[in-house]
């Protein structure tokens, strides 16, 4: 049996509770190893030495962390989960820079890690490196498909590449739901709409971050970039990565989200310049991430391509990501939703049942 | 350590020797914990109780299987290895269905088995019962990505679907590489050449089997598809999966694939019509196989999509896997090349690093 701690049942570690339910009901699958144990939120954690009860789960939030539950705190919530019988994974589903600065305790503890926070494997090398040294074959390991690309086979791809000793040349994609949504929309042969209301349709169907800077800054895509270059084995980082904030430069420090969308109407001739001279050209304009396989050219830009080009037909808020190696010279692409809670829970289930198989608790 | 076991040093199986071989010399990789222990031909074996030299592998022709080696036996050849002390791994990369029935005695003395062979997986659906009974969590191992996609990670990526619980609705593809070929070429705004001038140029290039009637009848595609439904969870069978046969009926029983190629021609206003019809409607022909996942629809036929389509901006000889599900209801796609000796082994490489890491012998 494996033990799971889930750290943040937002958004996305409460669709993975929900998938962890449906699935120990499922009579095809009701021999799933794996048991939730424990639960912390900002809030309140609770703690069992015995699996939570399937009923109990499916109403965590009254059931679990209600009245009963006590006090959050991380420390005594590793200490308690790490004293459990058999072998544990914390699931972190927090954004938390200050979480993910705990793996290396954990670790330390034995506990395995199944991750989709992107903190600590583009923030601080030294932090990442840590990591690395920590997790030894049979010692505990650290998953994070769900960090580039949510459930998609983007990071067991990646490594199934760099494992077998494939050489990458270039990994090239569309990291963002959000800009991959806004620029399908807004860069389409005969498209009408300005920038602008681009921009607005995605914050008003829920696309973009609160405030919609957050996305178009790239920094959230540099963080996938900088993943997929050190787990291809280089030293990207985010100081040093060349990021295109599309953000126009009198709009950056604008104080709140609503100023910045009434004024980015004074950019739509920007942006129409720029999608006229790449229409003009065969080509669309798509936000794109890169890792340079061979030289020192990764970055994170607005980038080009021609209309028979597989990233120029995306639609919907799809992500895409092309591997471009020396065995497929003609790029593996991988493509689907890269966004929203239950494909990243999925990302996040099909680690932990590669921690089980890895540790020996699993069936088939 | 993983000993590996190699029968049919073919295409692929050279290739995979290469790859480790290249592998173990990288100082990246140096610690990589597989280990050649065995090879046979549909002529000769050999078995050593210590893994091979590189050196040797390096030329298994002369150096294995040259004068010093014993006549091929596969009895004997499975007595020995799983002799061997630790847990061993035959790689059988044959298409025989002779040796596909002996894997239920492989797994019965505790091999595990890695291959490309479709046959054990598209054929008697008792075999394939017998080797799922066989293959326990903790016991033997059967993995076989290579046999679909070649090493494009599909099988592992429609088991993650299948074991979180996901619902599986239809999965879609394009298979062959020469189909993929041959409509990408045909069946394209503007085209010009004759269907049986796309065969004649196919066949020329090394893109079809000797007899591309063994391309076009669309068995090789059949057995893929038998192959993701029974991943899947249903009963498919060749015999009942109907499979549309694109050879005209009058060249089924012409002789030699020469006078195939000859009496072609005749046919071109036959493929012209269907493909003028698909251009007509704003769509192209493509040669597809598809796993009705809710009802009793899995088929392999030409079939049109619009132009908007990924099917229909597919390029060279690649293949395209598109998984809809309950949860990736925009399709989640896969691309890339689906054949080729050394992506091959490439799926064939990772599978056996999977074998390790599940049994405790490898480092990540
Ligand atoms: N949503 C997606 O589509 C998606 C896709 C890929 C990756 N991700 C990643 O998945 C992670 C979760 O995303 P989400 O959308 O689920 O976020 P969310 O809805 O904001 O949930 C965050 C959770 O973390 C908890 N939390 C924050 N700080 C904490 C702390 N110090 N101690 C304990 N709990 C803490 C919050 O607790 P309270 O409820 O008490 O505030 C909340 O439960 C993020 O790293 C995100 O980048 C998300
Ligand atoms: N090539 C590809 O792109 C590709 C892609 C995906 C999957 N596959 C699959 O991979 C497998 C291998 O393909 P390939 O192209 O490498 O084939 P190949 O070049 O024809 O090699 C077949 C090998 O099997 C050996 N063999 C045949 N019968 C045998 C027997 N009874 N005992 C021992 N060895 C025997 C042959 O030995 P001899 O040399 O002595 O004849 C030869 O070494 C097939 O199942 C194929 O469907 C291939």
């Amino acid at each position: 049996m494996l033990n799971v701690a889930i750290v943040g049942p937002g958004l996305v570690g409460s669709a993975l509770i929900e998938q962890l339910v449906a699935h120990s009901q499922s009579p095809r699958f009701a021999s799933l190893p794996i048991a939730v144990v424990g639960i912390i939120n900002s809030k309140k954690m609770a703690v069992s030495s015995t699996p939570f009860a399937v009923g109990d789960l499916g109403e965590w939030k009254s059931k679990i962390l209600g009245d009963s539950a006590s006090a959050a705190d991380l420390g005594q919530f590793a200490e308690k989960v790490s004293a459990l019988k058999g072998p544990t994974a914390v699931v972190d589903c927090t954004s938390s820079d200050t979480i993910a600065e705990l793996y290396p305790h954990w670790l330390s503890k034995g506990l395995h890690i199944v991750t989709p926070n992107k903190k600590a494997f583009s923030g601080d090398i030294s932090l990442f490196r840590n990591i690395q040294k920590l997790t030894t074959p049979q010692g505990p390991s650290v998953y994070h498909e769900a960090t580039v690309g949510a459930g998609l086979p983007v990071l067991s791809t990646l490594n199934d590449l760099v494992r077998t000793g494939d050489k990458i040349i270039k990994i090239e994609g569309i990291f963002s739901g959000t800009l991959s949504y806004l620029f399908n929309n807004f860069s389409v042969p005969g498209a009408t709409q300005k920038f602008s209301e681009c921009v607005g349709v995605a914050k008003a169907s829920g696309y973009t971050e609160p405030d919609p800077r957050d996305d178009l800054n790239g920094m959230d895509v540099a963080r996938k970039v900088t993943i997929l270059g050190r787990v291809a084995g280089q030293e990207l980082s985010l100081d040093t990565l060349p990021v295109e904030n599309i953000v126009p430069d009198a709009l950056r420090s604008v104080a709140s989200a609503d100023e910045f969308m009434t004024r980015l109407p004074e950019f739509d001739e920007h942006f129409k310049k720029l999608n006229d001279e790449a229409l003009a050209s065969g080509s669309v304009l798509r936000y794109v991430g890169m890792v340079d396989g061979i030289g020192n050219q990764s970055s994170v830009k607005l980038a080009r391509y021609s209309l028979d080009h597989p990233f120029a037909s995306l639609k919907g808020s799809d992500n895409i990501i092309a591997f471009t190696t020396e065995r497929f010279t003609n790029p593996l692409i991988v493509q689907g939703a890269g966004a929203g809670a239950a494909v990243t829970a999925f990302g996040i289930f099909a680690d932990l049942i590669k921690v089980c198989e890895r540790f020996g608790v699993c069936s088939a």
